[in-house]
């Protein structure tokens, strides 16, 4: 793997010569609640012609709800209803992509994702692959993009995972559960409307503020930090701190969520996630766990590692009566034990971030075992 | 003075469409020390033939200095220095635009600003002016900016005013001072790079970072405020106070000072600035008084309007040993002092932002007269 966008040590910098990353940030957003309004006029301009629709992928949540009459549909536009119960797959890309060439002769002005991490990362994923050959297996990994996406909106209607502004869309392939890190993958615009994320279910909306909560401590608490990270970082900490350990009134905790999630996702920038991201993607590969849930399990199981942070993410757990799933891996077969490990193990850049240079002297395989025979 | 960025109340919210600013974001973003040596790298695919230079519009600062070394000059690329001694101006935006029409028969690849706010505002408002015909006095005001400027390069190289961010290029025109607001105005890239501020002087240092204080005071004290806004200005905020009232390693001051003019920019997305920015505008027009000590001078006096942000204001300045001018207003003529007040009286967006839509029963120009006899 790739470390291109990170910082060296510092007794490095003096000895070489210095890379940073050209860090490409969404062009335009709208902030407000009823900006969803807005989409119709965003969208417009973008319209190649009356042919050239745009696709809205959209969780299946709201299907049939106020926000589907909302959607502002036009000529033959078209909106594809996907569930975001399952981590979102590279063969799912692909079919998406095939049926949208099936169904128009035109390459479509957009695509529009509404939803969480999960649809957000899917809508990113399908407008580059409607730009670019193959497969998106083969994309899987950093700067591996040639060509520029088709343009692509994001509307997030759930907090936490930083998708609407990272470069990145995290897909579950055949051999890996990695991201198609490019500079064509970021937003062409964001519309963020707190009013959206006002129906989600309490766990959900635990799990996937939790997702930012730990991204902040991992980065915030990783050997690539630097100034701009920390300081988006910092405040994304300070607002999920506000959000889940105050008693906010509902609005404001959503408008603040919100931003916790903008300002996380930007923390990644010129950092990186760590411990728990890793065994979650390990626990996402093999037993299909959901992002968010799959951090929580694992971050609860690193006090060791984020002292700190886990005491505040229990804090909020009680605060919010949130029961995390037990033993779900205490019985896995050493086949499957085996795999998890690697998955997780392979994530050399969250390690080197976690750990420094030497990660691999500070944890082994066999660590990795202990903590997943606890969670 | 149109207010198309303004939040409406909260009652009027539920009364009539709401219509939030589509804010656009630098697209691009480098950050670290020594990133200044990959504007070569990031300028060569825009370079749209050997005849079609970049020019570089340069800090005579740093004039014979090693940066003007590192400025990755090519072909037929010019640099021009400026004196930053003066508020950007019009004409100056004007004459610049004639002198690279008739030296180059091809339109330039690019403009690059190398400075502070000044400098970086002029570089804006070349850049427009190059794509967009007549005087640059003719788009100061929101939004008439039709056509796109040409591709356009910000390098700080001192932290506070947040021009590097902002949507907007304030110039001093021949009837107001006032910004070019619009669209186009934001940088396409922006390189921060920290070492670039090693070497400004004490005094320039503290009145450019107080510009963002004081920003971030009138944001987070404003009717404007919105979540979005909130959470850039809080971070500013606190940045400032730790670069200047703690004992930071120089390093770690000018980053965070650099960071802190980054959100301090952004926190202006969906508010405004207040009673400091309007009345130091007047004092520019009138005195030709630089912006930063502008402000620094009017806000001492606004103890009534920003109790806790003028307290910790003169603790800063305590800290620094600065001592501001005074009674610079004392002596002047009734003529200038009526000139200084209707500028400063008709920045109508920064006084309802201040003191909210009847902000007319709240201050008189009378008061304002008071207030400019202290100064």
């Amino acid at each position: 793997m790739k470390t291109d966008n990170k910082l060296e040590n510092k007794d490095t910098i003096l000895k070489t010569k210095r890379h940073y990353k050209n860090f490409p940030m969404v062009p335009r957003v709208v902030y407000g609640r009823g900006s969803f309004d807005q989409l119709a006029d965003i969208l417009l301009p973008k319209r190649k012609n009356s042919d050239a629709p745009f696709i809205f992928l959209v969780d299946d949540f709201f299907e049939n709800s106020d926000l589907q009459t909302r959607i502002p549909w036009l000529f033959n536009d078209q909106i594809i209803f996907i569930s975001a119960d399952e981590e979102p797959k590279t063969t799912q890309v692909d079919e998406l992509v095939k049926k949208i060439k099936a169904d128009f002769d035109e390459v479509p002005s957009g695509i529009v994702g509404i939803g969480g991490g999960t649809l957000l990362d899917l809508a990113k994923a399908v407008a580059i692959m409607l730009g670019n050959k193959g497969s998106s297996e083969n994309y899987q990994g950093w700067d591996l993009v040639n060509k520029p996406a088709l343009y692509h909106v994001g509307v997030p209607t759930i907090s936490g995972t930083g998708a609407e502004v990272s470069r990145t869309a995290v897909l579950l392939g055949p051999e890996k559960k990695l991201g198609i890190n490019s500079d064509f993958t970021t937003y062409d615009q964001v519309v963020l409307d707190p009013d959206l994320t006002g129906t989600v279910l309490t766990e959900q909306w635990f799990y996937t503020g939790m997702d930012c909560f730990i991204h902040c401590v991992e980065s915030l608490n990783g050997t690539y930090l630097n100034a701009f990270s920390q300081s988006y970082g910092e405040k994304a900490y300070e607002l999920c701190k506000e959000v889940f350990l105050e008693d906010l009134p509902k609005e404001e905790a959503e408008e603040k969520l919100m931003m916790a999630s903008w300002h996380g996702g930007m923390s990644i920038a010129y950092s990186q996630v760590g411990i728990a991201h890793a065994m979650s993607y390990g626990l996402s590969y093999v037993l299909g766990t959901k992002h968010g849930i799959g951090n929580c399990i694992v971050f609860t199981h690193l006090e060791e590692y984020y002292p700190e942070g886990v005491a505040l993410f229990n804090k909020m757990r009680q605060k919010h009566s949130i029961t995390l799933p037990k033993n779900i891996c205490a019985n896995l077969g050493e086949e499957e034990m085996d795999t998890m490990i690697t998955v997780a193990y392979s994530m050399e850049a969250l390690w080197e971030n976690a750990l420094g240079k030497n990660w691999k002297e500070c944890i082994s395989k066999e660590d990795l075992k202990n903590i997943y025979r606890k969670i």
